[in-house]
């Protein structure tokens, strides 16, 4: 099982469709890793431009995998210890590749159905024998659609029986890893 | 589909047992009540026995619903509109109980294994089969065990293949809506 979770700041739109660098946040960083330690998930790159951000995230990370936070709260600590902070997408898929020994399948995640979709039982099959996986979450309005035409697959929007479909990128994330990693009572997928 | 969500802040646990009120965070607001919309709960239900609290939790939703936030983002408002806050886990299950025409089946979740489990499968059929739900979620450490002890049974813990089960409450609950409720492009559950 090798997959890692990709949480993108960059390049991604805005509410008008324009490609922005949004900002990195606290919650992002916890509640992500925690579902990515939860799932067996391996990296959670977190991707961002921004020097000061890049900064920001490796602060809030150190406080739980090498300062205070750990002390008091170890499993924090071994959530976030997930977590390397990148410049670029381009940065993440070597490092990606590098560490898998070989070019991870890239899946991009988009609250729209896409051309190219892979479903979950697909995806979860090609994890069970061996495919590494790297998995790309765009903050904001979502990844842009230069990025989505780069990537190997998109996997289909989550819904429930209702049209709306505005989903925390936190929860989507969760959601998803379990989707594709969790262990159901009913084994059906 | 009658599934009615409650966060509960009082009784819960920290990490010593103790039970404890814990502090309203605009996080789990905002994420659950956009989980709750997307998958199709009715009422997503606020516990805690402090007023104060409440208010904040009021102005909150407030700001969403009727004020300046839900102009530039109607979307939030109309997630946030799901939310009722009460100072008891007896005035929402009375509550529920008047909205539904009858007791709802209240299930709770917990990230240990308990007793009277009850499987995602079957509570998704029986939801399926036109049963009211109300589903309890527990901040800080988890709800109460004399809580627990009062429930209809208790969802299985979420889990991937590693000994690690630490998600926030907020990822926790997107994923048992979606287990419960989703839309599965393989209907496999």
């Amino acid at each position: 099982m090798r997959v890692d979770v990709a949480l993108v700041h960059y390049p991604v739109v805005n509410r008008h469709g324009d490609t922005i660098g949004s900002a990195v946040t606290n919650l992002d960083l916890h509640d992500i890793a925690r579902a990515g330690k939860t799932y067996g998930a391996g990296t959670y790159w977190v991707i961002t431009p921004f020097a000061e951000q890049r900064e920001l995230a490796a602060q809030i990370v150190g406080h739980w995998t090498r300062g205070y936070g750990g002390s008091v709260n170890p499993d924090r600590g071994d959530a976030l210890a997930l977590v390397t902070v990148c410049a670029s997408y381009a940065e993440v898929l070597a490092g990606a590749t590098e560490k898998f020994g070989e070019r991870p399948l890239v899946l991009a995640t988009c609250a729209k159905e896409q051309a190219n979709t892979l479903g979950y039982a697909e995806v979860r099959g090609r994890i069970r024998r061996g495919t590494p996986v790297l998995l790309l979450f765009g903050t904001a309005w979502g990844l842009s659609p230069e990025l989505l035409a780069t990537v190997d697959g998109v996997l289909p929007p989550l819904r429930g029986a209702t049209g709306f479909n505005h989903l925390a990128v936190r929860s989507a994330a969760a959601i998803i890893l379990d989707r594709l990693l969790g262990e159901h009572d009913d084994e059906l997928m």
